[in-house]
C-alpha cells in the first residue's frame, strides 16, 4: 500500500487530479460568489469551512475539498454531449449541499477536525455552525432557483430529494452506531452508505445529464453510476478510516474504530463468524479504545477478512458503476473524465 | 390583561380564529402528505414536532401551530384577487420552513419545551432532531420545486432567501445574547427581530401575491406589510416571553428573562437611562435568575417603560403595515382576512 502524491500518481490518476484542479478553477469562483451573498458571520463560518479563510477572517492556504462532486456534474454533462458551462451553477450547488452536510455531520458526530483543521462547530460553537449549515443548504437550492436553464427546475427537485436522503443516511448511521455490534447487518450498512454517500454522487451525475438534455433513462443510468461509484468511494473511505492515511485526508488512522463506527469493513468482520470477528466484538464492547486497542481492532478486522472484503466489494461496485455508465453513454470513450474520476476515487488509498 | 379563548374573543378575533381553523383544514393535509414522504425516523420526528404524534408514534391530540404564515399566503393571494387554491402548496412550504427553523432554534437555544411538550431534540436527541430539521428545510423548497404554477420558481427563490435571512437573524440573536447588556442597542435588536420574525411573515405575504399574479411593486408592498406586522408580532411575543401567558402559548412567563434574552422590551428598558433600567442591568449581570429575581426583572422592565414602549411600538408597526398593505390593495375592504390576521397577531395577549 502506498499513498499517491501528484508526482507518484499513475497517468490516470494524474489526469483526474488535473481535472479536479481545473474544476476547482471553474466552480470555485461561482461558489465563492454565492457564499459571499451570505450575511456577516454566516459567510465567515462558511468561508472557514471551505478552507478559504482562517478563523480570524484572514486568508487561508489550506486545501479546500477535492471537488469530486462538481467534477462529476461537469463530466457527466460532457459525456452526454452537453456543454458543461451552463452546468457550473449546478456544480456549485452540489458542492454547497455537500459541504452543508459535512458541516452538520461534524456537529452530529462531534468530530473535532476536518481537513487538518478544527471543525467549524469547534471554532464557532454549535449554534453558529448549525445556522451556517442551514444557510448553506438554502443557498445551494437558491443557486438552482435563480438559474434560467430548463434543467434547473428538475435539478432542484433532485437535489432537494437528495438532501433528504443524505439526512436519512446520516440518521441511520447514528442509529446503527447505537445498536449492539452483532445486531447490525452488512445489508443495513450498505443501504445506509448508499444513502449517505452514493445519493449525492448519483445526484451530481444526474444533474450533469439533465443539463446535457439527456432523456429520463440516461439520467437514471447516470444516477445509478454515481451511486455505485459512491458506494465504492465509501468502502475506500471506510478503509482509510481504519488504516489511514492522515497525510492525505486529514482523517487520523483508527478514527472510525476509536469512535466505534460500524463501518462496512467492521460490520463485515463482525458478521464473519471468525474468531477474529469475536475479538473485534469484544473490543467494540469496551466503552473506550486506547491506541493499543485501536491497533488490535484494526488487526482483527483484517484477520476476519473485513479489509479484503471491502476492497473486493469496492471493485465490484465499480464494475457495476461502469455497466450503468455504458447504458447512458454507449461509447465509453466519450466518458473518459467520468471514468478517470471514478477510478481516482477507488484507487486513491492504494 | 385577560387571555382570549374563542368564547371570550371579540368579533375580529373570532373571525381570525375561524380563518386559521379553516386554513389548518386546507393546508394541514398537504403538509402531512409532504411530511409523510420523509424516510422513517425523520418523518416521526417531524410528526412529533408538528404535534401530530406522540414520541412513541401514537396519535397526539396536542395543538399544532397556529398556522398564521400559511393563512397569510392564502389571504394575500385572495386580497389581490387571486384564487388561493393553487397557493396551498406554497402555504404548506412556508409552514414547513417555519417549523424547520423552530426545531433548529430549540436546539440552538437549548429550549426544553415548545407548545406544552418537550422539544424534539429533548425527546429524540440533538443529532436526530438536527437532521430532521435539515430534511424539513429541503422538503419545504422541494414542495415548490415540484409545483408547476408559474409563481413557484420566484416563490422558491424568495423562500430560500428568507431561510438565509432567518438563520442570520437567529445567529445575530445568539451573538447579541453574548454581549454585555449595555452594549446592545434597540436599533440592533429591531434589525435582528425583523430578520428573525418579519422576514418569513413578509415572505408568506409576498408568496401569496406572486400566486395572484401581482406585479413586482405589489409583491414588494405585501412583503413590507408582512415584515412590519411581523415586527409587531415579535414585540407582542417578547411581551409574552416576560408576562405570559403559558396557558395559550406554551411559553412559561419569565422564560425570556430567565434565559437573559435581550428581547425588545428588555433592551428598551436597559437603554432607558432610568433607575429601573439600572436595576434590570444588575439583575441581568447575575449568572442565573431564580423565580424571585425573574419577577423583579419583569417589574423593572415595566417601571423602566419597556412594556409601554413595546406596546406602542407594536401599534406603530401595525399602522405602518396597514399603510404598506394599502399600496398593494388600494381598496382595503378586499384585504379583510389579512387585516383580521394582523390584528389577531397584535391583540392576542391583551
Amino acid at each position: 500500500m502506498t499513498t499517491i502524491s501528484v508526482d507518484a500518481a499513475t497517468t490516470g490518476e494524474r489526469s483526474a487530479l488535473l481535472l479536479l484542479d481545473r474544476v476547482r478553477g471553474v466552480v470555485g469562483p461561482r461558489l465563492r460568489e454565492a457564499v459571499d451573498t451570505l450575511p456577516g458571520e454566516l459567510r465567515r463560518i462558511a468561508a472557514y469551512h471551505f478552507g478559504w479563510e482562517e478563523a480570524d477572517g484572514g486568508p487561508a492556504a489550506g486545501p479546500a475539498g477535492k471537488a469530486i462532486r462538481p467534477a462529476l456534474v461537469l463530466a457527466a454533462a460532457r459525456a452526454l454531449g452537453g456543454d458543461p458551462d451552463p452546468a457550473v451553477g449546478a456544480a456549485a450547488a452540489v458542492e454547497l449541499a455537500h459541504n452543508f452536510t459535512l458541516l452538520h455531520d461534524d456537529i452530529v458526530d462531534e468530530d473535532p477536525t476536518r481537513r487538518h483543521r478544527p471543525t467549524a462547530w469547534a471554532v464557532f460553537g454549535l449554534a453558529d455552525a448549525l445556522l451556517a449549515g442551514d444557510a448553506m443548504s438554502a443557498l445551494a437550492l437558491r443557486l438552482l432557483a435563480e438559474d434560467p436553464h430548463p434543467a434547473a427546475a428538475p435539478a432542484l427537485a433532485r437535489l432537494a430529494d437528495c438532501v433528504v436522503e443524505l439526512c436519512a443516511g446520516q440518521q441511520t448511521d447514528c442509529a446503527l452506531e447505537r445498536r449492539p455490534p452483532h445486531e447490525v447487518s452488512v445489508a443495513e450498512v450498505t443501504v445506509m452508505a448508499t444513502a449517505k454517500t452514493g445519493a449525492l454522487l448519483g445526484c451530481a451525475c444526474a444533474l450533469g445529464a439533465l443539463y446535457a438534455g439527456a432523456d429520463e433513462e440516461a439520467v437514471a443510468a447516470m444516477d445509478a453510476f454515481g451511486r455505485e461509484a459512491g458506494l465504492a468511494f465509501q468502502l475506500i473511505d471506510d478503509l482509510i478510516g481504519i488504516w489511514g492515511d492522515p497525510g492525505r485526508t486529514g482523517k487520523p488512522a483508527g478514527a472510525d474504530l476509536m469512535a466505534h463506527k460500524k463501518s462496512l469493513p467492521v460490520v463485515a468482520a463482525l458478521a464473519s463468524g471468525t474468531a477474529a470477528g469475536e475479538e473485534l466484538a469484544a473490543l467494540y464492547a469496551r466503552p473506550a479504545l486506547d491506541a493499543e486497542a485501536v491497533v488490535a481492532a484494526a488487526d482483527a478486522v483484517e484477520r476476519a477478512g473485513g479489509r479484503d472484503w471491502a476492497q473486493s466489494q469496492a471493485a465490484e461496485r465499480m464494475a457495476s458503476a461502469v455497466e450503468q455508465l455504458s447504458r447512458a453513454v454507449p461509447d465509453l470513450s466519450a466518458a473518459g473524465d467520468l471514468l478517470a474520476l471514478a477510478e481516482f476515487v477507488t484507487r486513491r488509498s492504494r
